[in-house]
């Protein structure tokens, strides 16, 4: 028997974003010996999500609609490519850039799918709903923690400093206190050690 | 203030864990340029399970528990190695191996969240309950289907047949036909265009 027209589409959209793999960012992994890629970083933040839940500012959230846009997040980057989050002008484009992707590789899936995911994904971007602010929290911590890890070494490559890595986190605190005064800790930790420009 | 002692233990397993980019596994990502990792591995085998659930065999299947089992259930190999499925010998000392590995890993957590993960770990690789079942079968599919997009390069490799990829993957079934029938129709494709011997 030859699959179902809808598995067909299904197993096209998972062959499509295997291509994350190769989608790098500037983040390196911890050990310092290359940069992250999208898929990477989106398992992490799924591992850090479940098991950061409980800092969040708002109690009930939904783990599963976390989950679910931490696993889908990036895939439109495989268009739009990975844009640095703190390179004011790339961010500009970066929705309209990014919405055309979805329609091309969320349009691969069944029509109910479709819809469903590309719901899922416009609800982490408006970053509104309680799941969207505490996913948006752990997309900002993750390669805060990364960059602490590694002594420093994406912000140094691009000249960020503190006072960057302050104005452009500090949204971490919308989604939990106790992350952002950790994060706070972590950039305190990173200027003493000299992995971190003061300004 | 100072991160709680919990927020610590949870940050320092979540350090730890990034290991797992520099596990990797036999198989190589579609465009056949590198070994996968096991943290793209995982990233694509959550979005495979939350695609693909509807063709699972049992009704009413608990997503979030297939999802939290496929996000951990390759972290053990961060001190064990990746086993490669077609190795009967490295297979043996498997669990043992990986068994101590969950120790150490899990240990890290705060004990409420050890106990838990952990025991999702265990009833993953018992494979008995309903998401198991699932989970297993999205396991062997993820690199059956990367083998083929891969044009069958790390079945090649090794010296894998046809006959070796039914009958390892054969579980398949149990967690779902429709997707064996698929699997199916994957390897004998792969024989047809000759990226896998028959014998």
């Amino acid at each position: 028997m030859s699959p179902s027209n809808r598995l067909r589409q299904q197993i096209a959209f998972i062959a499509e974003v295997d291509k994350v793999k190769n989608v790098f960012r500037r983040s390196y992994i911890s050990d310092q010996s290359r940069h992250e890629n999208d898929a990477e970083h989106s398992w992490h933040f799924c591992l850090m999500a479940m098991i950061l839940i409980e800092h969040s500012n708002q109690p009930d959230l939904d783990l599963l609609k976390v989950l679910k846009m931490a696993i889908i997040h990036d895939i439109v980057e495989i268009d739009a490519g990975d844009t640095y989050i703190y390179d004011e002008e790339a961010k500009k484009s970066q929705y309209e850039k990014e919405s055309q992707a979805a329609d091309r590789i969320f349009g691969m899936l069944p029509e109910d799918q479709e819809r469903a995911y590309r719901e899922i994904w416009e609800e982490f971007e408006a970053g509104k709903s309680k799941e969207a602010i505490f996913a948006k929290t752990i997309d900002r911590m993750h390669p805060m923690l990364l960059n602490y890890l590694a002594e420093g070494k994406a912000w140094n490559d691009h000249g960020i400093t503190a006072e960057d890595v302050r104005r452009v986190n500090s949204r971490i605190e919308s989604g939990s206190q106790e992350l952002w005064q950790f994060a706070e800790s972590l950039i305190e930790e990173c200027v003493e050690k000299g992995w971190l420009l003061l300004k």
